[in-house]
């Protein structure tokens, strides 16, 4: 058995594979493969609904939430959220926790002013900053709600004044929050939603509107809603894999149960590192991420055979990020416990 | 058998399916799903390569040709195209020939000038203009090759002393022609080189580094040449397609072989129109394109019946675009000669 801990794109439950495999060969009895079928027939339609629909119980969302599709990933959206939302002469507030939200603010300037409220930089990025004010007259609040490659993740939502934008791209999914909270939310999915090449966008009617450029027809949300995510030709597949993983999380309990089983698994792997004088674990424990568990060892040597030694237990996707070095491990949503005890069992007899 | 003449998503072959099909259980013998592959693993790399190499090969692009598998669709190069090389004071000359090519100038003109220098609105759209200059001060000429709804399609390149921009999207890889003397060539795969949600580019270098705006990173070309089509995570299973369907495209001789079964296909499709009173194909003989057969029939009642008999015969994506009404058939590479004959078999006995 392979222990995939990649960062992303990452593991999917088995059956999704396996159903996604076997529609690419005949979609639903249909003699057609899910590669070949035309977008605008009543067979894609209806996948596109249902994955929308399953989102739209699964995170509990209200009439007002309008879910899109899009091409692009969340990187796209980093200037897409601007430019739909913050006229040239407002501000809008942004957190900086790290890498992605770097690029959110870098991007946002082209758009309009950026208050950077508050940044952990100075803690090199090991904590979520608490104990800073969002203006009132910012046009929304943005921050990333998990750093994947830094290893920390916010597990409360922003008391604040103003419309709250969040990139949930690497922990969507995983725990119950109030999204409904939210007036923008953005995620690409190839962590907990399916498979690369999509980009999910849960949006606020009331949050459309009220910038006054012109843009581009396809990075128009309204256009795109108009046209219910199919303005273009959309990732066809990539949804229907987003569709067939989104089932499984319903099947298993929905996101509740996904909290529950990811607290076991974070729980298990911090609790064995931090009795581990080997290993240290970078993030201050209370934003310690449940995804993406990001650790050090003393020894450049030691890592090295550590290296090793999860590769010949069947282990991938344990480096850390170029940027922080060390060890990330990823533990979304379709990892299985079984994996984490493989590691853990390892660290242990390390 | 069913006969897929749906006008994109469209028909790949079947092999194509097969190794997809496979590739999501078992990648290459690794163990692991192409779908839970990190983008950043030499596993991942070199279907990027071989893609890309493939595609130089198989449309001799000199090294000057930079090619990127970007998100978004061909709608999304509709405005990234002018985006990346008009600058706000200069000309960009259009070519108008339909649905496209009219999204295509809509998108430019939020850029810089727009001259559309030839239009067959007149026409409604039912030929290709001929006889029109270029000013030799416009930026570049922008044509749509094939017009996927109308169907029509260029069969030779215009001489104009500007760079040739071209939306190749439904016909990329059907018919040989001097593909370096274009400046810019972008086509969205999901007609001829593999699944829906990537867009293939093709850029001279020459071309870039002359606009003054800033432009979002996503949208920056040369930013995305920097870093190999990985800015962001790509849609990695959509370009393991585009691999899979170039090997194809190779295998069977490259595109000089897709031209003459493409001819084979159209020529006994139109013949077999032009030979049955009941049947009216709507575009001028000389730019009748060989990917999409649009046609109608005189009698809304006689349509209907042969839509009933297409679908009694298995035969699926024949109706005509909703603005075109009637009749398209869409005869894209991988749509085997047998399908073709089973079209002409039920026009004759109609």
């Amino acid at each position: 058995m392979t222990h995939n801990f990649n960062a992303g794109p990452s593991i999917l439950p088995r059956e999704v594979f396996e159903e996604a495999s076997r529609g690419i060969l005949d979609f639903n009895g249909t003699g057609l493969s899910i590669l070949e079928l035309g977008h605008r027939t009543p067979l894609f339609e209806s996948v596109l609904e249902e994955a929308s629909q399953t989102l739209r119980e699964l995170m509990h969302l209200n009439s007002d939430k309008e879910i899109l599709f899009l091409h692009g990933g969340a990187s796209t959206q980093f200037f897409q959220v601007p430019m739909n939302l913050l006229n040239e002469e407002e501000t809008a507030a942004y957190l900086d926790c790290g890498v992605w939200g770097i690029k959110a603010i870098k991007e946002a300037k082209l758009f309009g002013y950026v208050e950077v409220v508050a940044s952990s930089k100075e803690q090199g990025y090991t904590c979520i900053p608490k104990n800073y004010t969002v203006p009132d007259n910012a046009r929304y609040f943005h921050f990333t709600t998990n750093n994947t490659i830094e290893g920390t993740e916010m597990f409360s939502i922003p008391e604040v004044n103003v419309p709250l934008v969040a990139d949930m791209s690497s922990d969507i999914l995983s725990q119950e929050m109030d999204f409904n909270r939210f007036g923008l939310i953005y995620a690409g999915a190839q962590k907990n939603i399916g498979a690369a090449g999509v980009n999910v966008v849960i949006v606020d009617k009331q949050m459309l509107g009220k910038v006054h450029r012109k843009m581009p027809s396809m990075m128009d949300y309204q256009l795109h809603i108009d046209n219910g995510s199919m303005l273009n030709t959309p990732p066809v597949f990539a949804i229907y894999v987003c569709l067939l993983t989104l089932r499984w999380v319903k099947k298993k309990g929905g996101i509740a149960a996904m909290e529950t089983l990811n607290k076991a698994k974070a729980d298990l792997l911090y609790n064995t590192l931090d009795a581990n004088p080997l290993f240290k674990p970078t993030v201050a424990k209370e934003d310690r991420s449940r995804m993406n568990v990001v650790f050090t060892m003393d020894d450049p040597e030691k890592e090295k055979q550590f290296q090793e030694a999860c590769k010949a237990a069947n282990m991938v996707g344990v480096k850390g990020h170029r940027s922080v070095g060390g060890f990330r491990v990823s533990l979304y949503n379709a990892l299985p416990l079984e994996s984490v005890i493989a590691l853990t069992d390892l660290i242990k007899s390390f």
